[in-house]
């Protein structure tokens, strides 16, 4: 890596969304600086996913930062007394961390600011988004805004890009864009109650998401499932 | 307190300024959801205040949340390596860490949607800021702003606020207005590099503009400093 190579953050979950934006900053020559959240999320595997997937693509630097999201509680991914839901209902699902994107880029803010990146990427997605609110294009323009005046770097004038490329893409896009880009899905995790060895359940909304992303882009799906019985 | 009673979330450092803020919050009528970090800040002095003050003050609650800003670095304040400066510089100091109020505002806005509160009390100041960007007056609409896109209480239409009522006030109109509520200032720590007993180097920018405020209000200074030699 040269001295000169721009640098990014990257936001990397350990799922699908994830491992596409890093490949995708990696072609466009960003060393790449990965960041993953242990924050009380319902399983390991998810962070085990990030590992594998920032080894497999020879990032410059991964950094797990521990977060104790559970404490505030209020979402069924980091409170074990809230039922992940199996069928997609109306509006904003159980699934729901509040604030969690604001937390997430909040902290690559500061720590892109340290290495001197500019550029932070992030694997939202509008499309099929679950409803959350905070992976909308909106939110993703205010946050930008906002790092601008936050930080030291933003007020001496180098602007900070928050960089959302998938957001406008179907599951199945992003999968046909990975493909391409030799991102090997068998990695990473989607699902939001895997099993130690990162096997899916198939049946709540990201593994359903997910099958169907893969099953519209035509693209073998390598999910490892809890049973044979696949969805 | 009544089931009744509206309820905020106050960010409360421990210093002068938060602990202000929360008797400001108090004198409204919320209950009080007091929110700390243990965030890598190189005392623990300023922690053991957080709780004096909230306990002086009968708070609903206080969470103390760890987060690791130290292994994001680039900060006087949380690595041990860059010296706390102790004569005041032109432009943004070495005390600033990257992104801190984002962060914290954003953890604050994820338990205040999970409590259902709508108000959020941060203790910045634009006086006497220091010239950290995050404690402008636009970085606070911004974050206002972002918090309605970013949650789904924003997204139904109940509407955060950020209340940042010392924005304006000079070190001493806070001290004068802190002293009418009876804040007791001798419980709160402002030192960048306080010992363990919580008391003052007396030479950082944090102390100096302490000391100046007292010295403007006319209030005594309950400062306990680590030698007699006071500046």
């Amino acid at each position: 890596m040269s001295d000169k190579q721009k640098k990014a953050v990257v936001l990397l979950s350990g799922g699908l969304d994830s491992a596409t934006v890093l490949a995708i900053a990696k072609v466009q020559g960003y060393a790449c600086h990965a960041l993953s959240f242990d924050y009380g999320q319902r399983h390991s595997a998810e962070l085990a996913a990030s590992r594998r997937v920032a080894d497999a693509m020879s990032v410059a630097e991964h950094k797990i930062l521990r977060l104790d999201l559970g404490s505030i509680g209020g979402s069924a991914l980091t409170d074990m007394a809230i039922a992940v839901p199996e069928a997609q209902a109306e509006g904003i699902p159980a699934t729901y961390v509040p604030a969690r994107n604001t937390v997430f880029l909040s902290l690559a803010l500061g720590w892109a600011e340290v290495l001197a990146a500019r550029d932070i990427f992030i694997g939202v997605n509008a499309v099929d988004y679950s409803g959350y609110p905070d992976c909308r294009p909106e939110f993703v323009q205010a946050f930008e805004k906002l790092a601008n005046l936050a930080t030291k770097a933003g007020v001496e004038g180098e602007c900070f890009r928050i960089q959302a490329p998938l957001i406008e893409m179907s599951k199945a896009e992003i999968i046909r864009t990975g493909t391409k880009l030799g991102v090997d899905y068998a990695l990473t995790v989607s699902c939001y109650q895997a099993d130690d060895q990162g096997c899916a359940c198939g049946t709540c909304d990201s593994c359903r998401l997910r099958a169907q992303g893969f099953q519209e882009a035509g693209v073998a799906d390598p999910t490892c499932y809890q049973d044979t019985q696949k969805v």
